[in-house]
């Protein structure tokens, strides 16, 4: 038996249910056995072993990973915006503590600096823990953990030189209630801009949001983000555990003629091996909407 | 109060639970009203009026559509094979008796003919009256509705004279287990081959699974197909209320040439209209398929 127990766990099923984000509609997935649950300083963290999709990460109630189909989620945030990149060198994970992305981004040889700024520290802890396929990266030499508010990071980098700033920054946040809430707001975006390095460099973050559920939250968030990056585009990826099964995410370039559908690089050989999920046809079907969401996120002004 | 009840709703909330499709998770809706319940001839049948989803139609405890998101399979499984089709004229729907299917056929002013095969009346006459919005087109002049099995309707087929025979035959059906357990092999194909008018005839079927749940499944139905067509190729739809929020669909065409992914026509400025969900760019894209899935079900033997 086990020592833990959480209100979303009835008769051996996690029900993932939230009337405000996604009203009458809940995903469930069955427990073989509840590993961990606490309350952190920032956030409930609740992590169970399911009986088909391996161990299971949930922040104030919202799935954010499991082992199954987590690269789907992992592989789509960090390759969009580093193959739209020619040639990075730096990048900046904001959130993200599971290390998911970290284990993507060391996939690339030409990077030779990541930092890694999460805010609760307990995330990176359970994951090394419970998540080893996903957090083994954040050992390397390459990567810089802080422990820290993301949105207080990038206000200190605002006065920052060149060199300590990114080609590409990742915000691969929890969902805006709770400690990530200052991550959609268009503040947030003029923060990110002063962070990027040059105008080659990019943005993407996860908008926690689809298609299907709430699009006029979409369309302010487009909104927020093209105030201060006019290139701004959504995309998606498909992760059968998130809601509705499919997951919006959001890129941004300074450069205005940069077509943020189309990769600047393609995998090498090896690269390519080492993915589950992305290639450079699925980075350009990413974009690709359904008629009637294509006119509500492509043709608004 | 309502008279009706379901073993799959409990404490305001329809489950969908299927322990061999798909083991470990459910999707769940709340339910507003049972509206409707019974055991027709062939099937369970379940019609409930959901909080956020609309009317809902079950048939053997499995979410077939709701009025909310229903558009994105009828639009994907009709209009792949139409706009691949130079010049269709006579096209049969094998099931499909929740009118769904037709009522994008309709959308095509150059069909003279549409065949509607369903072999449980109960969907029909139920459709009529929870689902105007999908069932109005039954009553076209251009339909005529056939209340057999499908199977069967195709055996009688194979010594018809070409002018019976048909542009495009859509299987439109339920899951493997139940009625529609021959739709799924290669018997069926060869069925379906003697019942295409021509080398530019085409057929679809939904293949009650995607690449997250039984991938093995996908790759026989693949192989099935591909004994009798060749050319066969999977693709896939996006829709919320489907297990894991995506369901595949299989294109076959007897002309080895065809490159299923492009359509051979475009819709017109009023077709688009119509649509909804269509359009030619996600055609293309509805075949581009994460890496891991691809080796699987587009690069074996």
């Amino acid at each position: 038996m086990t020592e833990f127990a959480h209100e979303s766990i009835v008769d051996g099923w996690f029900r993932e249910a939230n009337e405000s984000c996604f009203p009458g509609q809940a995903f469930t997935l069955k427990v073989e056995k509840i590993l961990y649950h606490a309350h952190s300083e920032f956030q409930d963290i609740l992590v169970f072993k399911s009986t088909t999709y391996g161990n299971v990460l949930v922040l104030d109630g919202i799935i954010q990973c499991t082992e199954r189909d987590e690269f789907a989620y992992q592989e789509m945030i960090t390759h969009i915006p580093l193959y739209l990149h020619k040639n990075p060198k730096r990048v900046l994970v904001i959130g993200g503590g599971d290390g998911g992305v970290v284990r993507e981004l060391l996939k690339h040889e030409c990077l030779t600096h990541i930092t890694q700024v999460e805010i609760d520290e307990t995330v990176i802890k359970l994951a090394r823990k419970y998540f080893p396929g996903m957090s083994y990266g954040l050992d390397n030499p390459r990567v810089q953990i802080k422990l820290c508010d993301g949105f207080k990071y990038l206000q200190d980098l605002a006065n920052a030189s060149v060199e300590e700033k990114y080609d590409v920054i990742i915000t691969d946040s929890s969902d805006p209630e709770g400690p990530a809430e200052e991550f959609f707001k268009d503040t947030y975006f003029k923060l990110l801009k002063n962070a990027l390095k040059d105008n080659d460099s990019l943005i993407i973050t996860q908008t926690s949001e689809n298609i299907w559920l709430n699009i006029n939250y979409l369309q302010n968030l487009l909104k927020a983000a093209k105030s201060v990056f006019p290139n701004t585009k959504y995309c998606y990826t498909m992760v059968p555990t998130y809601t509705s099964g499919q997951l919006g995410l959001m890129v941004c370039s300074p450069d205005e003629t940069l077509e943020l559908t189309s990769p600047v690089r393609v995998p090498s050989d090896t690269e390519q091996e080492n993915l589950k999920y992305y290639n450079s046809e699925i980075h350009k079907a990413s974009f690709i909407l359904p008629n009637w969401s294509n006119k509500l996120l492509n043709n608004f002004h």
